[in-house]
């Protein structure tokens, strides 16, 4: 049966998390349909996850495959780290990025044609979601001291894209991140950029700078070549929870970004959230509500919608830190689960008008995460009817398609923040890590590491190994050779990936290998 | 049991369906693990499907609820219309397009300014989706004769970001489009665009143009401030298959985007998939993976997954596509089936280094379509080893990760254009317009209505309306007064809504209402 108006309001009320001060954060579950002795019955679940957190803040071995400490709370608040060592690094590294922006900022540090304006972001993953979404979230859109451009991906014709939109090399400054320093992707879009300052005539070191692990790959090249300047990454931060670390911190500041503040709505976040208290802290109510809606076993998408176009990217990095750290075949124990958690999602009132369709009469496969931020703009509003604004239809939009969901049985919370500011956007970035720390604890699954990731990285490799057999094979035998004979030649039982390494050699513009016949032949270039 | 390379080569070719031309097209489907016979089984529903769509195509009443024709194919097939009223209007305003971009960008039509350089297009849901896309994948990076901007949304942070973004508001063009005419965020995004143009001591009209049906709110709008043109708009276009119509032809254009060959790879691909044979039409292939993904009732979700940047958009533009389309309640019986088909996904390899851990060990409630594009780049690429590219490690992450999602029973479907330009992207359009056409025969819903954002426009009105009566209250009794009492004084039952919307008018930068203890006071704004 339908709740009345009236039970709503007291159900809304009774709990409703407003958490006052620089923030203006609140909470609110109630149009989640849960019963009122859900949260009760999952305290026992929650002390576990309560006292596996604390476990991690103080430096237990978190990521045991990789036998790593999981820190990135230290990141705004070094005093918790659990060394000297530690907090010190953290405290160097953020002296470190605000010197550097200060010297580049000032002039003091300028590329070969004066003052740096750009930024070229070398990335992926890990090391692009966070300052994509912190960039357009908190970056000026025009007029900031310098605008950022990302190499997020290997794709060839996306490399010269971007490259193509970048004015001046010569007041361009690269940041290359990559916390092990060997990430493929990475190391190319690097290489391609080194070949375009070349071609400028200028020198790479001198507009490049390093974001990686100490003595990694890209650390001995950095040094080498003599880069500008190398910033630290620890094997106590992951990539998906890296934003607070020098990765998205230094090109936070370079675009005019105040990282302390992007720190503090963090740290105000992380100390909000260790209440041992399920309805009192804001990130276990995020975590009960997940395993509500998919009961523990992530049966339901969920659809991130920000009403406020700055926030847009949010769903996109969300999507990360949430499936990267909870889609795991296997839990703790070991034992066969295929966990997860689906994200998706844009922002509101937008998508309205494409796949809310869905939502409100479609599949019952998801729950909503809104994102209401209370105020509309800096300036006032002109009136777009008497008495009404822009901002007055958004938030209609949001509370319409709030309440016509539920009225379809379809579940929401709703996040409300006062403004998007560095001071919000820290915090919420730390809410969700936190929420996915304690729902991993729920659901029992290793929320740090990634084996599915290496896995993809080994099955590439191999193929980008049968393709240097193939083009030997064809270069030694110089002669035109059906799939079928290749894969004789090189013992190679896959005809079908001979046959579309061939095709890709055959026709991607540097032709290293002419279609003959019915077979494949090498060109001098090979 | 696992099939061998050897198997796995013959089912690849079995199925794999290659339509060489201009486009050269391919699909391969033989990664989805359906049996030999499925596609014999769904001979009796295709041939329903084809039926439907013949009928469709020649002019039948397909959106029952509004009783129009659904038309869109005949954007890039003039002559299929089912009358010459029709076929003289398409071919009317492709013209009006072509002469209307020589005026432009030879300068017979100057802004105030000069020469137009910017575009602002505002317009929302398939007003925006299409132009967005196919502006990502088509338009030069820079040197193109025109840069778009877009506002989407009515938040008014983002509106006031995108207009500060524009140079010379003296030398834009704003496009408006709405087919109905009376989209709140598009006719608030236009009232917003035309202050600041007034602003800047603009006459708006005069670099303004619409895109939306004859004697609609907005054209009347356009004719009374005597705008630069009005291009029409057709009841027989839907919004979401409009890309191909002036909503999304016009934009391109401009953007010096190639419209006839964008329409001609439409053409191209609808012509293909006319023929009533399920495995040799790519449009009926897809739309019978979809069904046996799923089981028929959505029950996977879609992940697309293009490894080329300039697709990135294309899963946004599908999800509304196929969401919007197939995301509905009632099937055309009026039987209760919430049906649809949730769509996710950005671009490869950028994703396997965030969500793709999930895909490969977590959830099994998906199914991939990769898009593959054999050609590179443009020009020569660089090696980044000895004898490898860039673009043969995208290729090698592409067939690693597809390779290791089906040893993990994870399907996927690939899709293989030569390069990305207008005729592949005009053909992509088609392929996916036709296939939702086909699926929704299958499971037997009207793919061409959408009543859920209908109802989600009232309910939002229904909000708009309450906060009215809250401010005409609170100016009429000059006095604070609690949510209770508001609501008491409107004689409104909903004091969640009464207080939400009180705080937003509280805090946002208006400051048309005041907090006053636990209540709520009027100002003068009021």
């Amino acid at each position: 049966m339908t709740p009345t108006k009236s039970e709503l309001w007291l159900r809304f009320q009774k709990y409703y998390l407003h958490l006052p001060g620089k923030v203006d954060f609140a909470i609110d579950v109630s149009r989640m349909d849960f019963p009122d002795e859900f949260l009760s019955s999952m305290k026992p679940a929650f002390e576990k996850a309560f006292d596996e957190m604390t476990a991690l803040e103080a430096g237990a071995i978190a990521n045991k495959d990789e036998n790593r400490m999981v820190g990135h709370y230290w990141l705004r608040a070094p005093e918790l780290a659990p060394n000297a060592e530690i907090k010190s690094s953290i405290e160097n590294a953020l002296a470190q990025i605000q010197d550097f922006c200060a010297a580049i900022h000032s002039g003091k540090i300028n590329g070969a044609h004066g003052k740096f304006t750009d930024i070229l972001l070398i990335g992926i993953g890990g090391s692009a979601l966070g300052p994509q979404f912190v960039s357009a979230a908190l970056a000026a859109p025009r007029g900031g001291p310098m605008k950022i451009h990302f190499l997020d991906n290997t794709d060839p014709d996306g490399i010269d894209r971007t490259l193509a939109a970048i004015p001046d090399f010569g007041c361009t400054l690269t940041i290359t991140i990559s916390k092990s320093g060997a990430t493929k992707e990475t190391r190319n879009g690097m290489l391609e950029a080194k070949t375009v300052y070349q071609q400028n005539g200028l020198d790479f070191g001198s507009h490049a700078v390093a974001v990686t692990s100490l003595g990694s790959e890209l650390d001995k090249v950095a040094v080498k070549e003599k880069w500008l300047a190398r910033f630290p990454m620890w094997d106590w931060v992951g990539g998906r929870t890296s934003e607070l670390s020098p990765v998205g911190l230094l090109p936070a500041a370079l675009q005019g970004i105040n990282i302390s503040n992007l720190l503090e709505g963090a740290r105000i976040c992380d100390q909000a959230t260790r209440v041992r208290d399920v309805q009192k802290n804001a990130a276990a109510l995020l975590a009960a509500m997940w395993y509500f809606a998919g009961n523990g076993k992530g049966s339901k998408n969920m659809v991130v919608l920000p009403y406020k176009d700055r926030l847009a990217l949010f769903s996109k990095y969300l999507q990360q830190l949430l499936m990267e750290s909870l889609g795991k075949k296997l839990d703790r124990d070991g034992k066969r689960v295929n966990q997860g958690i689906t994200v998706l999602g844009n922002k509101g009132s937008t998508d309205q008008h494409s796949y809310v369709q869905q939502l409100r009469e479609g599949l019952d496969d998801f729950f909503v995460i809104f994102i209401q931020v209370l105020r509309d703009r800096s300036g006032a509003s002109m009136q777009v009817e008497p008495g009404l604004t822009s901002g007055d239809y958004l938030d209609g939009f949001l509370e319409g398609t709030r309440q016509a969901l539920f009225e379809n049985g379809r579940g929401s919370i709703t996040l409300r923040i006062g403004d998007v500011n560095e001071l919000s956007t820290g915090y919420l970035i730390a809410l969700f890590e936190r929420a996915v720390g304690f729902y991993a604890s729920l659901i029992n699954v290793n929320a740090y590491h990634q084996p599915g990731v290496e896995a993809g990285k080994k099955a590439a490799a191999s193929i980008i190994d049968l393709q240097r057999r193939i083009v030997a094979e064809l270069a030694r035998t110089k002669r035109a050779q059906t799939v079928g004979e290749i894969s004789v030649g090189i013992a190679c039982d896959d005809h079908e990936m001979v046959w579309k390494i061939c095709e890709h050699l055959a026709t991607d513009s540097d032709g290293r290998l002419k279609k003959n016949g019915s077979g494949f032949v090498a060109t001098y270039s090979c």
